[in-house]
């Protein structure tokens, strides 16, 4: 029996899958995320929740013959993590940590919005593409490159963070990176409902926004959809962003197809149309350009990325 | 005896240099880039100067292994040459065109942005380091990345163009990509000299600039370090948003080093200190950054990096 481990490291659950080695999910679950005491329990925790299981699915310690992590913070080239904020883990090489526990088995580990990429690139919605850029729209804008099937996550560990490109300028109000007008300020679901705040105020255009109290982007979107105008012209103002972020990747690294997750990304087909558009006016130098295609892995992005670094090829 | 030839092609001048398996330059030379009648004279004209050095040197057609060469134009993935405005070439195949000519040795093709920055990663400003990006500032600015030894040529052949990501947020003139801001607008030669007039006009600062009649970013660069204070504030503009470039850049690809070449590079090393001191004001993700040097073989980069298309490993 041979078991592959894929795991999601998330500030609040880790959540994990258990592969066999043409990269099946056999099963998934999740734990929670043990933040106290320096996140010193975590890798216990992970390391007994896979013994567990594979002694449930009836196989020994040897049949664990690999187990891929990401985790939330930015992985050094040589696997150094200095810092991760969510989980409250720092200074350690997560790799080490884990396969000591795990009778010195292989593990690979990566920074959990690349990781997503590389998930998506392999089996969601980059697959059967050569080259792919992955931008999560969540609670902040997320982003992971996989060219080739090699995730660049950068000789300092801040390849792929699109959330933080500097597009709107004149913005005010300083992004928590320290700069103004980055991409994550108006185009993650924060940013929707600021703008969506802003444009209410400074208007006095009618629109179903106005009843709603504790205004979220996904009321924002749906506004949008139903045709609320102003609504619409939030969206404009956050694919035309986005748009632009979209340009200025293309200009780099130009894949083949860019995916769109996150939270907001539940807005479907619509917001893809906006998208394409909004890219499209940003694009000058050829007529060829990328795909826009909507991420499918959902949650799972994170443990099929994590398996995929350690399966066989 | 064994020949590898690389062959760097320009709107003006083939270079051409014959090395042995090891990578060593033998001999360097360059013949004119005959536009006439559609290009079709050009891959005449190489196979032949190729044949003629190899019998020159002792060898025989057998002697002459492989060649690469570099196209000043979009390479599609598979190798097609859409168009080579500079050169005349279109709809073509060049190492078809190339090989056919030469009893079928092996040709490599690439853009000659991203070949010269091949030849800085392999011989030249970026020796030692895995990733690299590389800056031309000259009459516009070109751009090639190397990561891991590999041209990030992309998917539609616009990788790296990083004189037209959008820098300059209120720029009116329209940049020949029909986009208005790109960082080539202010950060190239040409640039250097337009920001240099417009400051000439807009203030009544005493310069030295203002005796010259045909004035050169040479003029500007010279008068920037000899401590007029004008000239130096045109260079702080201009290098400003070469920092916000690389920031960008950084954010997506994050390279170990920087290499600056091109015609602008000619001024040296104080130039590189104003664009460390910039491109340092806008990283805000990391305090390791990457490094900034000089590119270092000059109009040898192309033929350097076309060679190590076809080099054995």
């Amino acid at each position: 029996m041979e078991f592959y481990y894929g795991v999601d490291m998330g500030g609040t659950t880790i959540k994990m899958g258990r592969f066999d080695r043409e990269g099946t999910l056999l099963e998934k679950w999740e734990i929670p995320t043990r933040k106290e005491d320096g996140g010193k329990h975590i890798f216990d925790d992970i390391a007994e929740a896979i013994l567990t299981r594979t002694a449930a699915a009836g196989g020994s310690v040897d049949s664990i013959k690999a187990v891929g992590i990401d985790i939330p913070g930015t992985i050094w080239e040589d696997g150094y993590l200095e810092l991760s904020v969510n989980v409250g883990l720092k200074d350690i090489y997560p790799t080490e940590e884990l396969s000591r526990r795990l009778n010195h088995v292989p593990v690979a580990c990566g920074n959990d919005a690349s990781i997503a990429a590389l998930g998506e690139y392999w089996k969601g919605g980059g697959a059967g593409h050569r080259s792919m850029v992955l931008i999560t729209l969540g609670t902040g804008v997320g982003g992971g490159i996989v060219l080739d099937g090699k995730v660049i996550a950068g000789a300092h560990g801040i390849g792929g963070e699109i959330g933080h490109l500097p597009v709107r300028f004149g913005e005010q109000e300083v992004c928590n990176c320290g700069n103004r007008g980055c991409l994550e300020q108006v185009s993650s679901a924060t940013g929707i409902v600021r703008e969506t705040k802003r444009t209410l105020v400074s208007s006095d255009q009618p629109s179903s926004l106005r009843e709603i109290r504790n205004l979220t982007a996904k009321d924002v979107l749906d506004a949008a959809k139903a045709g609320d105008a102003l609504a619409k012209s939030v969206m404009d103002t956050v694919t035309h962003y986005l748009g632009v972020a979209m340009g200025i990747v293309s200009n780099i690294v130009d894949p083949e197809v860019f995916v769109i997750g996150g939270g907001v990304s539940a807005a479907g087909q619509d917001l893809i149309e906006w998208i394409r558009e909004a890219y499209d006016a940003n694009m000058y130098m050829t007529k060829k350009r990328a795909d826009v295609q909507l991420a499918q892995l959902g949650n799972d992005a994170g443990i099929y990325g994590s398996v995929r670094l350690v399966l066989p090829e």
